[in-house]
């Protein structure tokens, strides 16, 4: 029997749908509807259009609709928006522009209506000059309003993903930009450790970061806009991005019966089944699986509104394939800087009572006896067993590489033992013998196994002063060349068997080196010695790279 | 009790033992034999040095005897060969420079006394001008004798890693070079079809590349070598680098007891441990065992002997440590390409009649509308339960990146529908929203579950003419921009609804697109209107890789 499919979305999950289910079944009727006039155009380049590295706009259409007829026999309907469902009918009602309104029934039919940017109701949000990004219309009328306009400057509200590549990218197009974000750090999928060197390469560049303030109230001047903070502080700009975040386009299935999460998102089994008989849903507006904690979650990402959209084809076609749920890997690149993550953060596992442990690392990208190795900071994230529940990256060269492996370990269940054990690429320009991944096992493997009591910077810093020694292990050229803590006493690793006397067998030590390992050698030999040892997880670079604090 | 322990060979794997021993027990008495002047050196790094990129001789010394000392209270013997080994007393015997022959007892022996370079018994091999690369001090000579003499040409014997290595560098360096190797291809860890895109970029960088050819004799000459290959070719050079393979440095175990195998290799279970008591092994000079086939094998390289180190310091401290195998995951920088792999190739496979299946993938690095993608190929090999076997990548960015995922999904056990479900970073500077691995898991689970059936660039070749319809299905403007196989029909895919009545049916259709995928649509739509079909795996470019001969 030949199917009808109504796919309602046509950008990353809807065309995923599409082009699947035909490859699967030639037989099928498949009709997709898109509200608006693009479909499968590359959501994550559109930052990067608008700052100028990707030159042609075409190059933002990765297909047409009559690419998809033509290719796939998908029936594309653009500017067509579905306005209600009928599950027990299996039928929807359609708003066109060229057919006006008007049903049509389905067997099956696939949501991936995606989500919008959120546009709370604060005074003068109503202003030409204040812009959100979703698609390309929204990107055109800023790439317009910006060429036709003497633009000399933008302030980027929120400071999530999009957020921060539109501040890369107006600033990288000569702007003066500032971002605005109420939390204390920007980009919430990071703990705030690794983030502050994304805040610092932001503010190295020029763009000047604020934090812990929202904004209260927006005001339209001549040819800017007035921007007044929380904190009371002003801003003026010629252009407002806000990207404060986004919400599920739901609000068409709320007669429908298909059930939605308290923020509008629909719910979905693991087959990317809603409660409706033959109703789907993938992308960005439904409620996934937390692949680390289990809960349900909402990650609006274009790799696993793909993979839903996959797999919702599948289950069309009877091959039953499920989606074991998203883990929330992703990636950005600021100026030099990459920043990546997979897996849950330690303030929400902190958050949902789970228990961890972590340990970082600040290991170079490859041999640093080859030419360009870079320093980069890897932190696990992982539980009393073992397992690894997520990890954070940030540096230049090779963070992508690392955090790949992780996502891939967590993905298969793995556990610190297994990064340790992992045999990685290597060859002087790649990597190390030792890769950091495998360095990052090793030092979690000795954490657990109680070879070595650490502290992270945080804790180091607050640890109560009295009866402790503070020991600097590292040389006394690093010491005078890279600063120190103050109170420190130095004592290099190399003459420590030497000196092992000068030190109160009375007092914790509290010990550290340039980046943890030094100090990880140190920390065995004295308490191999009947010392009381804590160690500086990461070592000084730790204490230097969690310290930054905004201009 | 005070444990003596004693390793031989200082190392990779020796410096490894010695380190993790001190930090985990503080008081064993360790002592470390090397009977070269240099421990714990770069050995990877030294055809860069030679080459220029590493431009200072300290930074390939890692650790220094009075390192070892200061730092892990190591008594390091440099200029002391261990000549014998009575494994019933106990004890070793030493030849020292400084004090001539001594015995030395111990508790625990660690032989690490690595691979040394293969010197055939081919006349004239004992000039002075033909050289081997293993340590410092063979360095130094090649060095030395490049600087100190008019060197302008080179021959490289071997097309190992260290073989292809030192012909890059010495053209680097502004040698004519030439590289020889007696099998059909260089790096035998490849398979041919990924390996030839090596000896293009040799030979596009001005390596004269020369196969199928061994050396037949060496001839001492004024200022240079002749060098009379099996052919009856002869080359003319200053210098010649002998680089044809290692044998292990164990014959001074002979008479130990201490089981080898065939070609002399220590054999050892999977605690590191030889057959005598308290007598361990790690490094080039043993067997392991292969983690893909789990048969024995000889891997020298230095990550795996890193953990070898680790974990036979770890079984004499009572920790259990187990290693369970060497994947051979391995990566060489050639000139501007990378080439990696990891697990098994086809050929070993096929040579142990193991069933499998492979297919070949062209992806970008990185998303096609963000600058600077570059292509590379990834060559998965996988059974007929899906499990991965083994994997091949060569290209520019990302290689290195995508092969460390697959050897993880491989060493984690995993599966093509692993590959196909792994969440990745993606942003358009990194990768795509399915990043390449993600693409080789889908193209594999398609092959597997009979959606489409795939010949590789050699079986389209050879595949019978009579009765089949050559396809191309890529645009007109590809087919005459990028060249097309003589005696095919174009059709391009999204033409192919319209014009399939111009196919016969009672013919069989060979298939092909530009890298492979709309092949698959096209092959899916034939496919299902009846149609027998096969699909050029990797499309046109697959032809173009393989088909490269030396000049």
């Amino acid at each position: 029997m030949r199917k009808k499919v109504l796919i309602v979305g046509g950008v990353a999950g809807g065309a995923s749908v599409a082009a699947r289910l035909r490859r699967l079944d030639e037989n099928a009727e498949i009709i997709m509807f898109e509200r608006d006039e693009y479909i499968s155009f590359a959501n994550c380049g559109l930052p990067y259009y608008i700052g100028g590295s990707i030159k042609e706009r075409d190059n933002l259409l990765v297909q047409t609709p009559e690419g998809m007829k033509n290719r796939f026999n998908i029936d594309v309907r653009i500017n067509s928006e579905v306005i209600c469902i009928d599950t027990h009918q299996m039928v929807v009602k359609v708003r066109s522009e060229e057919r006006g309104e008007y049903k049509e029934p389905y067997d099956y039919l696939v949501l991936s209506p995606g989500a919008r940017a959120i546009k709370p109701n604060i005074e003068g949000i109503d202003s030409q000059k204040i812009f959100t990004l979703r698609n390309i219309r929204d990107t055109d009328k800023i790439k317009t309003y910006v060429s036709e306009n003497e633009i000399n400057s933008a302030v980027v509200i929120g400071g999530g993903f999009v957020g921060v590549e539109m501040a890369e990218n107006l600033k990288q197009r000569g702007l003066e930009v500032a971002l605005v974000e109420a939390a204390p750090h920007i980009l919430a999928t990071f703990d705030s450790d690794i983030v502050v060197a994304v805040e610092k390469e932001l503010s190295d560049n020029g763009v000047k970061v604020i934090l812990n303030d929202g904004v209260k109230a927006f005001k339209d001047e001549e040819s800017s806009v007035e921007i007044t903070l929380n904190s009371g502080k002003k801003l003026h700009a010629n252009l407002v991005i806000l990207a404060i975040g986004v919400i599920p386009d739901t609000e068409f299935l709320e007669e429908s019966g298909i059930k939605l999460g308290t923020k509008g998102h629909i719910l979905v089994n693991e087959k990317m089944e809603t409660n409706a008989a033959n109703v789907l849903a993938v992308g960005d507006a439904i409620e996934v699986v937390d692949f680390v904690n289990r809960l349900n979650s909402t990650v609006p990402l274009a790799g696993p509104a793909n993979k839903q959209g996959r797999i919702a084809a599948d289950n069309i076609a009877g091959l039953g394939t499920t989606y074991k749920g998203t883990q929330g890997t992703s990636i950005i690149k600021v100026f030099k800087l990459t920043a990546a993550c997979t897996g849950n953060n330690q303030r929400t596992l902190n958050r949902l009572n789970m228990s961890n442990k972590t340990i970082t690392i600040h290991p170079f990208s490859h041999a640093t006896y080859y030419p360009g190795a870079q320093m980069l900071t890897l932190k696990l994230i992982f539980n009393e067993e073992g397992k690894i529940l997520g990890a954070q990256g940030v540096g230049n060269d090779g963070v992508d590489k690392r955090m790949d492996v992780i996502a891939t370990v967590i993905r298969l269940g793995g556990t610190v033992t297994d990064l340790s054990e992992l045999e990685l690429c290597y060859a002087p320009p790649f990597s190390s013998a030792r890769d950091p991944v495998n360095l990052a096992g090793y030092v979690a493997e000795n954490v657990l196994a109680g070879r070595v009591e650490i502290l992270t910077a945080e804790q180091f810093r607050a640890y109560p002063k009295e009866n402790t020694i503070l020991l600097d292990v590292r040389t006394e050229k690093e010491v005078s060349k890279k600063g120190y803590i103050e109170g420190a006493v130095n004592i290099p690793v190399d003459s420590l068997r030497e000196r092992i006397g000068e030190l109160d067998k009375g007092k914790e030590i509290l010990e550290y080196c340039q980046i943890g390992l030094r100090g990880y050698v140190a920390a065995r030999f004295l308490t191999q010695n009947g010392f009381k040892v804590k160690n500086l997880d990461g070592g000084y670079v730790s204490v230097l790279r969690s310290k930054y604090k905004r201009n």
